[in-house]
């Protein structure tokens, strides 16, 4: 049963000592940086701890862009001793559930990137309904859904 | 001219790229960090990039402690590349001016902690007429002062 809970000053310590796997550090920036971006844009957007069994296992933000507009997905994580599980699919299950409910804007549009190398990440955005949309920064590569 | 300009979307980049000075990093947070405590603080709190001639040279973030009351000065630093002018003691008289505008609460009640190896750190603070509170947290002493 995966969670997601708000970051606050009750769970932040959790997210700053997740890990990411050897290697995922290319990839995704850690939580620390995230929330230290989420201060700046602290109007639109929720980071959450994803929690599985009451432990904090994960991390992801949703940011809203109100210039295009549409939902972004960031820095989502699984600590690299809780991988392999399903968690990742689970969380962004409620992520989805989560930005369903419109909470900073109407858009119904949902992106977010990946590297091109992560093969693991892009199949499971895939499986949920992502598709590339041919906009590329270098290796990271933009990924579309819509949701109603 | 040191000025204190608010951290935001349009400077935090900035931040992130400040440098701790080899052997402060045992000693003070990176504004990475800092910043990603500001978040869950973020109703309580205030970080700054201090400025010299236009440019981020350091940070700083004030925080109200609701509990006790009081002010906390946390994570002050000055960019490794940009010590040894002066500026860290031009920002603390800045910092101590944002605090006298009581910008939070009505204590006028200043308190850091400083590790007590941070000697250089501590005669900044004594010059301003902070004072050892004699509370600690193994190396980590506590300061304090009382502003109109």
């Amino acid at each position: 049963m995966i969670e997601l809970k708000k970051i606050t000053e009750d769970n932040f310590i959790d997210a700053f000592g997740l890990k990411l796997a050897p290697g995922q550090d290319r990839f995704v920036s850690h939580p620390i940086r995230s929330l230290a971006q989420a201060y700046v844009y602290r109007e639109q957007c929720q980071p959450f701890g994803i929690y599985a069994e009451g432990k904090m296992v994960g991390y992801v933000i949703v940011i809203y862009d109100y210039d295009v507009p549409e939902y972004d997905i960031w820095h989502m994580m699984i600590d690299e001793s809780m991988q392999g599980r399903g968690h990742g699919s689970a969380a962004l299950d409620k992520v989805l559930d989560y930005i369903k409910t419109k909470p900073f804007g109407p858009s119904g549009r949902i992106t977010l990137t990946c590297n091109r190398d992560n093969t693991g990440a892009l199949a499971l955005y895939k499986s949920k309904g992502f598709a590339e949309t041919g906009a590329a920064d270098e290796d990271e590569i933009e990924l579309s859904m819509t949701v109603d």
